[in-house]
C-alpha cells in the first residue's frame, strides 16, 4: 500500500464492556500501520486510542467542543472543532473505513452517515438494521471479534497486504 | 400553544411510493400551523413541501450546496449552507420533532442523530432498529399513516391542542 | 424580479449606536420585499429584525446554539444550528448580498468570508481594509446611510427595479 | 511546556512571494516542536508544510473537500471535512495561535474569526484593519519576518521557553 489507512472507530462515550474490544482494535490497527480517528472523548474513543498508543500508532481525536484539553490522554492530534455533534460527520469523512463497536444513537448516526457517503462500515456488536420494507440491511459488515474487525476493515480500506 | 412547532420531515431524495404520504403529512402539518423543515431537495422533501404549500403553510429547506436555486419549487425559505451532508444535523437541530418517512441511510442518520440529541422521532414506514445486545430500540414512535404521524408528532412537540 | 432577495445583515451582538441604522435598514429591506437573514441574536441582529417586522417583512435567524428560544423576538424563522460561531458561514451563504453595520471581529470575519465566496458586501460605518501590500481593498461598497445601504445592496443582489 | 503548541498558519492558496516566508515559518515551528495546522491545500499552506517537514515536524491539513488526496504532499494528518469553506473555522479552532502570512479575503476571514474567538493572531505582511470609528485595530501582532513571527506566536501560545 502506498499510504496508511485512516480508520474511524465509533462507539459509546461512556466506559463499558465494549472497551476491551475497542482497545484491542486500536492496538491491531496501530500494529498494521493505520491511523486511528475517533471523536476524542471517553469510553470506546479512549479505549481505542489507548490501544493504538500501546501498539505504537497514531491517533486523531476530532472533538465537539472548543477546548483541546477535552481530548482523552491517548489522542496524539486533537482537533477541537467547535461544531458540537456535527463533528461526527467530520470523523466519518476523515476515514477510509468505519468500525462501529456497540454504541448508542450517536454511533448509529455515524454508521448510517458513513453508509450514506459511501464509506464501508464494519460492525462489532453494534446495531442491526431493518429497512422500512422489512428487508434486512446488509451494509454493515458484521464481524465476530476485534481481530476480525481489523482484518475486514483494512481489506475494505484497500490496504489488504495479502 | 404559544408558538408554532417546527417539524422536520426526512426521507429519500428520489421520488418514490413514499411521496404520497409525505405530501399528506405536509398538508396536515400546514393545516395545524406547523412550520415544515426539510433538506430542501427532491423526493420526500419536495412532496412534503408541496403538501405544506397546498395547506397554506410555511416550508424551510436547509440545502447541502451553495446555491439557493437547488431548492425545490415549494420551499419558502431556502438556506444554502455549503456544509454538504453535514447540513443534516442542522435540519434536525432546527426541529422540535422529526418525522421519518421510508428513506435510506441518510434518513437513518438523521433519525439517529435526532435521538442522540433528544429530539422525538416519529417513523412512518421507515427503519426498525435492533441494538447490539439484541434488544429492540423503541425510540422511534412507529405510526400507521400520515394522519397518525402528524398527530403523534405534534403531541410530542408539545403542541397537542387536546 | 422573479424572486425576493435574501439580504444578510451583520453587526455587533451588543446594543449600541448602530442599532438605529440597523432598524432602518431592516424596515427598508422589508418594504422592498427582501428577506432579512441574520445571526438571530441581539444588538444589530435584533434591531434589523425589529425594523423588518415593522416593515411587514420576513426575518430569518441562524443561531449558533441549540435552542430556538435564543432567537430575538422579531425572528420569524429561527434555525438553531448547534454549529457555534461556524454558523456565521451559513448566514453569509444564505444571502445574495451582505450588509455590514459597524461591528467587531465577528462581523469582519463575516464580511471577509462573503468576499471570499463572491457575495457582494455593503458597509455602513464598518471596517476599512488595507492589504498586506499597502493597497486599499475596495471590496466593501461603502455607503453613507441606511437608505443608501439598502439601495446599493438590492442593486448588487440583482433586484434593482430601475 | 507540558504539551506542544498547535500553530495555525493561514495564507493564500496560490503560490506567490509569501511562500518563502511560509516555508521558513514551518521549519522554525517544527524545530520548536510545534504542530503546524493549515487548510491542507497549495500556496502558503503547502509551503508551510514543506518547511515543517524539512524541520522534522508534524503537519495537519484540514481540507474543505471530501477527498484526502486533495492534501498537499507535506501533510501528515489530512482531515477531509466536507464542510467547504466553513472548515476555516475548524483550522482556527484547532490552534493555540494563528499566524497570517499575506493572503486574501479567506485569510482575513480566518484572522478575524481567530480574534473573535480569542485566539492570538500574528501577522506577517498581511491585512491592516481600521475599525468603523476610524481607530486602528491592534489585534494583529505585526511582525517583521518569519523568525519574529514564530518567536511571537510561540510566546503568545504560552510556550515561551525563556
Amino acid at each position: 500500500m502506498t499510504r496508511p489507512a485512516y480508520v474511524a472507530v465509533v462507539g459509546a462515550g461512556r466506559s463499558g464492556v465494549a472497551d476491551a474490544d475497542a482497545e484491542t482494535v486500536g492496538r491491531l490497527l496501530a500494529e498494521a500501520g493505520a491511523t486511528v480517528v475517533c471523536g476524542g472523548l471517553g469510553g470506546v474513543m479512549e479505549a481505542v486510542c489507548r490501544g493504538a498508543r500501546a501498539g505504537g500508532g497514531r491517533t486523531v481525536g476530532i472533538l465537539p467542543g472548543t477546548d483541546r484539553a477535552d481530548a482523552n490522554a491517548y489522542v496524539d492530534v486533537a482537533i477541537p472543532t467547535g461544531l458540537g455533534e456535527a463533528r461526527n460527520t467530520v470523523v466519518v469523512r476523515s476515514a477510509d473505513v468505519v468500525i462501529g463497536i456497540d454504541g448508542g444513537h450517536g454511533t448509529l448516526s455515524e454508521l448510517a452517515f458513513a453508509a450514506k457517503i459511501g464509506r464501508p462500515v464494519v460492525g462489532l456488536g453494534t446495531w442491526q438494521l431493518t429497512r422500512g420494507d422489512g428487508t434486512e440491511d446488509d451494509t454493515i459488515h458484521v464481524v465476530d471479534g476485534p481481530e476480525d474487525a481489523v482484518r475486514v476493515a483494512l481489506r475494505l480500506a484497500g490496504d489488504d497486504p495479502s
